[in-house]
């Protein structure tokens, strides 16, 4: 592509440099933002701005915030006791929207990967450890992606919380509500057997 | 979507006001700077308010530009009696990248279409008409899409370029090389053997 501008060019770089935006997309959007008026480019990068310097880490649990605590943290109503653990925040967020859970979290920040280079040094992990120790929690559920690396920091995690003897759980792996019986892999359909469930009469156990 | 942070919300809302970036993908772009360094953000966002602010038009022919006369209108080696009038800055940079056009450009800024309410008064008319006048040009070529609204700027355009008495031309329309016949609409078929073509001897007379 032939820029008639450097500082287009430059512009459609910053937003090529996004995961998932292409240079014709790039281009397209910043065209878009040319159309408008100055002050629409403006509060667009002023957001940005302000939300890359004002975004703090929950010093308890990781998890995004506008404060030094974050608003599940710091809700009276949350039950302290139960501690779920996620890979990172976009897990959170997809848990929260659920409306099933009133525990804490505690976000890790990755998992272990050795491919990539990834240890639990490099996780949030003596955080948790000293969350645990302070005797509050009584249960943490891992609700972390079965992948290989997810099941690896599944088995390292609850290795590590053994010693503390609290009750660890994993969330219900199987055939998801909706989903074809003929198209589940083997190995989910598999271990949904092994795994089943008294059957407790109607509904998907869901409060609505 | 619930978000635990204002600011993550703000700037969610900014890149989902873009066209094509639904909320899911903004949160995405979002956790992904947050990800990087504040230097990619501050790179990013100075990035596109140093565009929105230093971008001219090209006080010849419109086309963006760094500077008051764009690179095409200040070649010297361009053809000064060829203009081609274009839609917008999109389809100048497509006939650029054919690297098949030697002359000037003219954009309009857009199409007669009333039913968006756009007039040849809201297009860049009257600049065309002044360049015109000059008698410098002796050639235009109208390289606008072939829609109803494109015909319709195409029809305008020649009537008032009629009177100064230069050459009008349209873009050929046909089968695209590489296109099936089989699946060519009837009327760009139908068109394609009344304004058949001498054959020259092979090659798609393109020049390479």
């Amino acid at each position: 592509m032939v820029f008639s501008s450097k500082l287009i060019e430059k512009a459609v770089d910053a937003f090529a440099s996004l995961p998932g935006i292409g240079r014709k997309t790039a281009l397209r959007l910043v065209l878009h933002l040319l159309k408008q008026d100055k002050t629409a480019t403006e509060q667009f990068t002023s957001a940005l701005s302000a939300m890359r310097e004002g975004i703090h880490a929950c010093q308890i649990c990781h998890n995004l915030s506008d404060t030094d605590t974050c608003h599940v943290c710091s809700d009276p109503r949350r039950d302290r006791s139960l501690v779920c653990i996620v890979e990172n925040v976009r897990d959170l967020m997809a848990i929260e929207d659920t409306n099933q859970y009133r525990g804490l979290y505690h976000v890790l920040g990755g998992i272990i990967s050795p491919i990539e280079g990834i240890g639990p040094g490099d996780l949030n992990m003596e955080t948790l450890m000293q969350r645990v120790q302070q005797g509050e929690i009584k249960e943490v559920i891992m609700a972390i992606s079965p992948t290989i690396e997810g099941e690896t920091t599944i088995y390292y995690l609850s290795k590590k919380l053994q010693v503390s003897g609290i009750r660890c759980s994993t969330i219900a792996r199987g055939v998801s509500f909706g989903g074809d019986l003929e198209y589940a892999d083997e190995l989910t359909l598999g271990r949904s057997i092994v795994t089943r469930i008294p059957y407790s009469g109607g509904g998907s156990g869901i409060e609505k």
